[in-house]
């Protein structure tokens, strides 16, 4: 009953195999092919984007094979060209992946991925890559907003729960690479070594007899560190209880519904008044970052948030593309209304003033007159099917993490306003 | 390099352990417990919701298990208990579950799934049912609107590219239990034998020299009856290439950009003047309901259907919780601010008019008092850790298709309004 694990290869949209088969038939399968993957705007009102997914996708990249039981499964659906299936079977990636580094910014027209491959190789990467850019770097777009709004404090990704349960590990992981402190979700500790908290849930203290028994028990299991939630029954009650039970050296209290400001003010004046000057406040409920800057002056140590953050805070997908822009050295364009493309292989360079901020992103097909300060953007991934820098999950999720941390320090101050606006720097195509 | 594929079991949040530790060291963790999920509103201004995932979660349930590098992965993780360890090892679903069969409508308070087990088991279950629920029902309740909208023409699923990859498979089979005629995505028609289609982009007319070659090369790998993509440099001159190229009787052309009315209009015109009158005209690029209801007057013979629908438009988590609501037989609440739960196990019937159209939902804790064309919406899905109805994931979803079909004959019409509204039936709980 249980299915065969398939390999990534299916992962893909069915007209990827069709338009191969017919390049395969013409021979102009084998023809060099550019494609670029980039997003024509930033979701709406937004100032800048963030970069994720890379990683994930050259960790796939080797997986991404046809072996017996994936071409039963196209066959199985009506795939049946005999010469299309040999090729697939013995498919394997040869090309070249230049890229923007995982955790970089990226703004309208950035050329994030750039694949480099006979056409029949290239074209068949284009469904996993923008799933995994699109999805991946709306999170950390979303949660790069997050972070930015909670004044240092520690955010805590908690979401699992509401997506997909594998986009839940991707979003771990994106929102740990924009400055999460840890998540809850024990799959993505499990696969990028990233920290992991939790300590309980309402059903906890409706288990037990009354609040008291369940914050024991708790305490018991934990040590007088943990987090107790005290909002089941009534807050002030709960966090009396609280302190009852775990002494004045409690770690934290969380609070999880009502009025966030008004409950976690109360809570520090009582925590306080109760000897509790250590016990921090953790607050979660539906946060988002408009939330999140709203609770900058509540005594609030620290923030749980779930929903907002795997659903991209509105903006669930990033719309990136993947293009073909070169085929045999000539530039390439469609003209489709609404949805020009620019052709030839673009170099990608981020100006920068005197002082390192951000001033222009530099997106051009020509060549790019070097000045102080230019940064370009574009590295090689993988060369020759081979990924350049070989490292494992995690060591590729802490070196996104670390670049992430300092290249945001590049940019504007208005970048990190919440209301909506203007990319935060030009595109300059020039 | 390559991760081992670890179980379902670590797609948890680490709080569900914690629980279960703190619970196993007090004796709580054998009490039995009744969790029911439920969501507490629709969307914002949507009519109904449609129930999707069960069968997934059922899939994965026997799988739900702490091997070896399971556990080698919580103890990485400073989850050290043995006590825990040991449990878990041992760890295999006995409980019961019930809940609405996939595909049923869903209201307010409608208890779409019941767990009853000890604690410790049913607490384990909360993210995952959680995950796959939220997403699998966010999509089913926004691709039924768009089915809705069609007038009959048929949907294709084609947003895997804008989803995570994962989520990009469910969504399709989400997409198809509500009605959608196919998908792009191969790993969906693998797994659930579901009709997968698809034909080129314009990377395919960019490959080739001109328009003319890509469209001949295109039809001798895949005949006339193929659809050619007609827009990437003048849609007129597409068209006249496309028909010269395969005759009047291509299969159909596909728009992907501009005024989709005026162009859809302008083709058919062309097409009918060019004596391909059974050449069918689809149309793609960003459609959601409101633009598929806005083409209901224009010569469309089929959508394309993609970030919208996978984003669950506008909508992409159905917003379900995983409550306690019964300890030991004694109903249990929370009392928090604005989250306020209702103990005790609950019972669900949709009570219909003298025409089988559907006039309430009745939740309630107590007895009903049954009525002519009342119907008991909880069967039993899994006792003592046993599936009711093993079938294979294909059959599992072929039955829910089916019976959303029927189902949704039930709702009175104003359902069918994309206006925002209320619920169109009410959630009685008396």
């Amino acid at each position: 009953m249980p299915m065969p694990q398939l390999s990534p290869a299916l992962l893909t949209d069915r007209y990827e195999l069709t338009m191969l088969a017919a390049a395969l038939a013409d021979g102009t399968s084998e023809r060099d092919c550019v494609f670029e993957v980039f997003s024509r705007r930033l979701p709406h009102g937004r100032r800048y984007g963030v970069l994720a997914g890379t990683g994930r996708l050259l960790e796939l990249l080797a997986g991404f094979r046809f072996g017996d039981a994936e071409l039963a499964a196209v066959r199985a659906q009506g795939v049946d060209d005999p010469e299309l299936l040999a090729w697939l079977a013995d498919f394997r990636f040869t090309g070249d992946v230049d890229g923007y580094a995982e955790g970089d910014l990226y703004f309208p027209g950035s050329p994030v991925l750039t694949v480099r491959a006979p056409f029949g190789q290239a074209v068949l990467l284009e469904t996993l890559a923008l799933s995994i850019l699109n999805h991946d770097s709306a999170i950390a777009s979303a949660g790069a907003r997050m972070v930015g709004a909670s004044c240092e404090r520690p955010c805590i990704e908690m979401g699992s729960r509401r997506t997909h349960e594998e986009s839940a590990v991707a979003a771990a992981r994106a929102a740990v690479l924009v400055g999460f402190a840890a998540t809850s979700n024990l799959a993505a500790g499990a696969r990028y070594g990233i920290p992991t908290t939790g300590t309980s849930a309402h059903a906890f203290t409706l288990l037990h007899d009354d609040e008291a028994a369940a914050f024991r028990a708790q305490v018991a299991a934990l040590g007088t560190g943990t987090t107790l939630l005290v909002d089941t029954y009534d807050v002030e009650q709960g966090i009396r209880t609280a302190i009852e039970v775990a002494g004045p050296g409690l770690g934290a209290v969380r609070l999880d519904s009502g009025d966030l400001t008004v409950q976690a003010t109360r809570a520090r004046e009582l925590l306080d008044a109760l000897g509790a000057t250590e016990t921090k406040v953790i607050v979660t409920s539906d946060l988002d970052e408009y939330a999140i800057a709203a609770l900058a002056a509540a005594p609030v140590d620290g923030y749980g948030v779930g929903t907002s953050l795997v659903t991209g805070s509105g903006s669930p997908t990033a719309g990136m593309v993947y293009k073909l822009v070169e085929r045999d050295g000539v530039p390439v364009a469609k003209n489709s209304e609404g949805k020009r493309s620019v052709g030839g292989r673009k170099r990608a360079v981020r100006r920068h003033d005197a002082d390192g901020t951000a001033i222009a992103e530099v997106v051009t097909a020509g060549a790019v007159e070097p000045r102080d300060g230019d940064r370009d953007l574009l590295a090689p991934l993988v060369r020759d099917g081979e990924l350049v820098d070989p490292c494992s999950p995690a060591e590729a999720l802490a070196a996104a993490r670390d670049r992430h941390r300092v290249l945001r320090q590049t940019l504007p101050a208005e970048a990190f306003s919440l209301m909506r606006g203007e990319p935060v720097i030009d595109t300059v195509t020039a």
